[in-house]
């Protein structure tokens, strides 16, 4: 908290403005049962303490929660204009970096209750302040991405053919939760052409002999984030084409991964992957980012995208996910997490990154 | 979607501007996997067409919903700035209605786009858009209140006595899913002085000969909620006190619902209760009002609160939920959901409102 405030004062910020989802879970370890229309709210003075504001019916919760000692607390009524009740803790005149997920109602009532004053998303005003990780957290995503490969391993001995893709997703989400996840985020099983939409996740479509199958899945261990992605051949009669693809995302994810080190912008990873899928012809076809950070949630700063120009920093997380899709036929993508280290980058993925056959 | 645009038109508004969640979900059945960071949003002008802006990876998920071929698609791909691409759709001068819970990011990304324009949280500028429910929506509703009810008749069977709240929570949770719930929201056990705490869920106290029980508990059945609160009390000899507490709130509940009829002020019906409570003496201890809507979601306008003029009107469904909250000691509250008829109020959850004796 004390080097949030001390970040915020750097930025030139008055404050943070933090609402319930991960910046909060991040600071204070408080977490309300539901996020709902009645406001939440932590101030975190640039130069002074933190206050928690809370329903008065969710007192109680917040006082258990890990990080109550540090915090002042505040309540409100049913019927009060929680906006008011915040407003003294405020200058009235700051800038306020509010996280990027609060609700919109609340935004509006904080801009009209404090006029004079300005708020910017917590991503734009401060976007390193969960990038850069701590040893603890470099461990727990470590084995969160220990857990994934592991279930990667698994999946590549089930049946594909003639099994519909929500049943391999099924497989996956079982697999993760065997190896020690908490939840299960995302299990993409995009099978021939379904492969060509990057977030299609599983459907009923009937997996066949020939198919190309990108698997992508995530969730939480112990708080902390896994997501990979894995492309695999049903039979080992693969079409040239696919070879080829795949061999050129996967020169991509390498040489992307190779261009990982200190004082790199972000924009420079994207840019080595794209480059490796331009010169193949296939650039038109690579049709999102190259990669986002991750944490305490899946999708967080830095992102691996053009106009991004921080530079990674020793214990920094993200994707390198290059993807070519090829729409009615499919898809290819490869995705590992990596950290940056004092000297290049480390992957917490390193399950065989050459295209696998199953059965 | 046209009923949206005339009320938008009719509050002066140059539209609306929807954000995933149940806005979207109501108006377009629309839900992306996972909302992110990555602008999704549809703007429906007042006078004119809907347009869906969604990222472009997930413009073929968009093209599957079923309110698709109703609306024009639009799509940003990673790299672009969003606002800039939605800044057309939007009056440069316009006052807009936004979702209560798209993200904070997102709203000041279209304020900046947009610096003439203004925003109001769609709950402020049109409270009553999904508030009253159709034929087809309150029989969703009656079944779900049905299936909690049944819930409800069932734990009263189960041994309570010697075993820990959240034992009893994974029992309702269990036959919410039983019953047909497709997903669990909430169940709430709060035993013994738990109950005074209102949003306490359940923990790992072991109820004892002598608790009274709060038990609350709703989720999702085919996509519209149940939300059913009922006290009980663990073996027959039941202390002075919980049991006049008990009449009291049930008393408020009876008198809140008979209350009930078109043209009445949401807040006359929280004034209802709170008078019965008060005139007890017992006032200070309901700290929370009297009811929300319900319908997609669990909590949404209209609410029963002081300071809710809008009148009720036929097909609005609520939450008539008093309490009385003793710290230290129990908890009472005695909640159904009840929607609005012609000539008065009618109840989805009925099961016997008298204090239950359990084992």
């Amino acid at each position: 908290m004390t080097r949030a405030a001390r970040e915020a004062a750097r930025a030139g910020l008055a404050g943070l403005v933090i609402t319930p989802g991960p910046d909060l879970v991040h600071l204070t370890g408080y977490q309300p049962t539901a996020i709902t229309e009645r406001l939440t709210a932590m101030v975190l003075p640039a130069d002074g303490a933190p206050t928690l504001l809370v329903p008065k019916l969710e007192r109680p919760d917040a006082e258990h929660a890990i990080g109550a000692p540090a915090l002042q607390l505040a309540d409100w009524t049913d019927g009060m204009d929680p906006y008011q009740v915040l407003r003294p803790l405020l200058d009235p005149a700051g800038r306020y970096g509010i996280s990027d997920s609060a609700w919109a109602m609340h935004l509006l009532g904080l801009q009209e209750a404090l006029p004079g004053g300005s708020f910017s998303s917590l991503t734009s005003s401060l976007p390193m302040l969960r990038a850069v990780k701590g040893e603890d957290e470099l461990e727990r995503l470590a084995a969160a991405g220990a857990a994934a490969d592991a279930t990667y391993r698994a999946i590549l001995t089930v049946p594909f053919a003639g099994r519909r893709e929500c049943d391999i997703a099924a497989d996956l989400a079982a697999r993760l939760l065997e190896f020690g996840h908490s939840q299960v985020d995302f299990t993409v099983v995009g099978s021939g052409p379904n492969g060509a939409n990057p977030h299609h996740e599983a459907g009923d479509r009937v997996i066949r002999p020939g198919d190309t199958v990108v698997l992508d899945f995530g969730g939480l261990k112990d708080g902390y984030g896994s997501d990979t992605t894995r492309t695999v051949h049903v039979g080992a009669e693969v079409p040239d084409q696919v070879r080829e693809v795949h061999e050129v995302v996967r020169r991509a994810q390498q040489a992307a991964f190779e261009a990982v080190r200190p004082g790199v912008a972000c924009q420079e990873i994207d840019r080595v992957a794209r480059a490796v899928i331009t010169e193949a012809g296939y650039g038109e076809y690579f049709i999102h980012r190259t990669g986002h950070g991750i944490g305490i949630t899946t999708h967080e700063p830095p992102y691996m995208i053009e106009g991004e120009e921080q530079p990674l920093v020793p214990g920094m997380c993200f994707s390198i996910e290059p993807g070519i899709y090829l729409p009615g036929r499919f898809g290819v993508r490869i995705e590992d997490i990596v950290t940056v280290t004092e000297t290049g980058g480390r992957r917490f993925n390193d399950t065989s990154r050459e295209l696998a056959i199953v059965e």
